[in-house]
């Protein structure tokens, strides 16, 4: 991960977790789009103001992969480090690490794009620059 | 329940399990939405014919309840029974019955009411007559 | 709510909310079953306690119930107040209040069973007579 | 994907989508854990018996990947082709491929190891060799 780094304390609910005792693996990516969006958050640009200052719909996903390195279960804090790894024209990579007590549980990154609604079609979007104001704040 | 009666078949996926290794209960909830949206559908009245011919924006719950008589586990297919129980001016109660060959497993409660954006603000909603064709469809 | 209440504040994440862009009310269950057992936590009594050493397979739940007063929307911060609200011999009443800046969101009640597995068939369980040294640590 | 390949159609409910009314991508995911394990059922190796019979835990994740292609709304009826991509000697890939109306939506994999417990520490488990008449059973 390059520049800035959000750090979380996650905690694995009752919930969470599924018979054999350990985190539904779903719920690590359910974690991923809630880091992502805090990161965002985080560095002055809450989803909110993406909508209503720069007419954006959201983040699109394209991808998201998960490595899985230990298991989790009910109780455990998980310490998350959530970052941009890498800026490309539009779109961006995303990393997750996910640990307890220092051992690696899960890695995970999302790509997502920059998008805007498309002029043409309102309802379609379109892959668009990434503004260089975005990528300065997380420098 | 009066008149028409939703019949479906849900299966207990793993991810509904939490590690007691019984449905983890909110999934009920889950499930009892599902089951009233589909219950509307089936009678001509999908939420996106609501919206988009009657300019409601769904069907808003005031409160949900259920009754647990016995728990279910991964695999288990149960079966659904659910109908309006009651229609009352401006709301009405949806019963939910579910049961495993014959064992009742989960009763539930919901009560919506019919409303539309309020005129004077659009992004409020305002409780509001049920139509009489809309209680004609469920005799 | 009488003697102890765990108070603690919850964040509306993205996907929590559904298209009507309020939370998915199934996922208030969710939040009060997690309020439950932080609130048997908080009292020296966490589920692996219960299990380890009073044998326990968890609280059993009977019966849930929610009121839902006003919606909430991604990002919203909500104060949540949980407590028993009723010692019975063998079950008891737990009670969720949720509101955001004073405004209450949602109240809601779990009836769980004090439980133990039953001697003649391990598989099943028995209602149990709640001990005075479990009430007591919630005067 | 080689072999057996298992098909399904999946109905995307209103509290599968988010407020950007598309499904929350961790949704994809569940479906992939139900598809995997439906897959190893319509062979004859439930989840039941894979622990019963074999004393397996189950079938634990190392990998999981998604390239999102489309999106999916409320209401839409996807069609998922499920089968194994590749054995190698402890683990394997499954492929999950979903689409509406013949337009991809998702692809995904999975890579799971096949392990027993560990006779040293039964708490731990040890990839351990596919059996031939497993893989067998998918050819």
């Amino acid at each position: 991960m390059t520049g800035f780094v959000l750090r979380r304390t996650l905690t694995v609910e009752w919930g969470d977790c599924d018979p054999a005792r350990i985190v539904f693996y779903p719920n690590y990516f359910a974690w991923f789009d809630e880091l992502t969006l805090a990161l965002f958050a985080a560095r002055g640009l809450p989803l909110t103001a993406l909508q209503s200052e720069r007419g954006m719909l959201g983040l699109p996903l394209v991808d998201a992969h998960a490595s899985f390195r230990s298991t989790a279960a009910y109780g455990d804090r998980l310490d998350a480090e959530t970052g941009v790894a890498e800026w490309r024209r539009t779109s961006f990579k995303v990393r997750h690490l996910l640990a307890r007590d220092g051992t690696p549980i899960v890695e995970g990154e999302e790509i997502r794009i920059w998008a805007m609604p498309d002029p043409q079609d309102p309802k379609r979007i379109r892959p668009t620059e990434i503004p260089d104001d975005v990528k300065a704040r997380f420098a």
